[in-house]
């Protein structure tokens, strides 16, 4: 257990390292603005899940190492800004495995608190990308789950595997590595090779 | 109950209808953003009256059978697409059905609570119409509440008129029909003869 | 305590005039729009601030007189609509105070469901501003803590400086007034000298 907290500090680093990037991006905002988007990216998910789930109080509002874990991220974005901007494979990959991680952690405190296991995988989802589209909505971007590649649906099929392997009586941390690497291959896939879910309707434009 | 229960379904079926149709007038996002906006437009507003109350477990969370619902909703959105989008007059029938329904229901759970008769009104209101400014959030239009045809409004005034009967005593069955027909007959009324609310300040293009 | 209630109302109705003064700027909506963007102005901080405390019932729901407050304050905007625009600095000094209040309000109620310092602050700086987040949000504007000068960091300053006081057990009104005028003042100086803090990266632009 004292690993994934570790984890979770991690994740929520490495979401508000890139809350703060993305809010950079727009107009040159100043330390408070950067910093606030960073918070926002790295605790919304967990926040909507844990309110929508009655469940209190909210980690990080107990808990300010999560603050610290913002900050810090905030920080390294500042430090290493120039460096980060090149690596984007690398950001890539912290936002990968930060959704990976969320998705699990999420489901599984869904599943702990007597949600279905439809509830809990969206529970699990929510945890991992409401927080990159609360960051949109701040800063006027198309929500990052209309984008083109695969994402949300990453963290479905993850937590599908997971609640699979669940009723199945799987050893849960081989189950946590299991599904994590599941919406992390996904991704990696879906981002290399350009993949995309079907459109709803090919023919929107025409019809309107 | 179990009348209204099914009417529930159906309302948030009907809600996840309108939303994945206006969801795909967006640049043809996926199928997962389409159900994606569905399922915001069909529990928003009721998730929302929820948080506020304070009233857990919430709805969707508990009973995934409206989670099915939504499906059901974007399922038959694709399929029925060409002939939904040339039935417009249908559509906006189920959306006043919709909202006729969520507003008062949403303004007994408050009742039910506790709420006085001015917050009821706000909730049932809140319930209808706040799934809808959601999914207008995120997929960047002037919220639903901003159009010209008298929406909300007629949503607050059938709470009022339920709330008056209900502290007259009134049948609680003919009180829900009486008050759900105000809400759909000034709704359709204002879309037919384009009815709207005087505006704030006339003058406001120029002071500016 | 009862002259802090009046405080409160009081705050509330400044929220709400600021709130259909910037509503009406976009796009002339009807009187239901206004009242709408002054009421989630007015209510949203301190709502997303119990929300996330898990502190029930929420303010409003429980008391119809913040409602009223309200109401009262879109009524004053129409009224006196010319004059409060003629008066802009009038109009920025009921925003300066409401923040300076709802600051400290906000944060002696996280206090005392015993969160700590840390979270104690933002959530005294979030019942201040994220009415005004919320507003911009439904009204597609920048978010005023994205704004130029110094807005949000005043708040937390001022929270930083009541916690000090706290720890220390200064008198609670000398705190609250001390606390208050910190605020209220950092807040003057910026759009008297036009202070903002410095920017996340100067060379953003460049970078991209």
């Amino acid at each position: 257990m004292q690993i994934q907290y570790l984890f979770e500090l991690l994740g929520t680093c490495f979401f508000a390292i890139s809350g703060a990037l993305v809010a950079n991006n727009k107009s040159a905002p100043d330390w408070f603005g950067v910093t606030f988007i960073g918070f926002i990216t790295a605790i919304g998910g967990g926040s909507l899940r844990d309110i929508l789930l009655g469940s209190y109080p909210i980690g990080w509002v107990k808990d300010v190492h999560f603050i610290y874990a913002i900050l810090a991220g905030t920080l390294l974005a500042s430090i290493f800004y120039t460096t980060l901007h090149k690596l984007r494979k690398t950001l890539f990959l912290f936002d990968t495995l930060g959704i990976a991680l969320f998705t699990i952690v999420g489901t599984e405190k869904a599943l702990g608190l007597g949600a279905g296991p439809v509830t809990a995988a969206i529970m699990g989802m929510f945890s991992a990308v409401m927080g990159g589209v609360l960051r949109d909505i701040l800063t006027n971007e198309i929500p990052i789950i209309f984008h083109k590649e695969i994402y949300a649906t990453a963290c479905l099929t993850g937590a599908a595997l997971y609640l699979l392997l669940f009723y199945f009586n799987i050893d849960r941390n081989l189950n946590f590595w299991l599904s994590g690497a599941l919406i992390a291959g996904i991704r990696i896939l879906a981002v290399r090779y350009n993949l995309s879910l079907p459109k709803f309707r090919k023919d929107t434009a025409d019809t309107i």
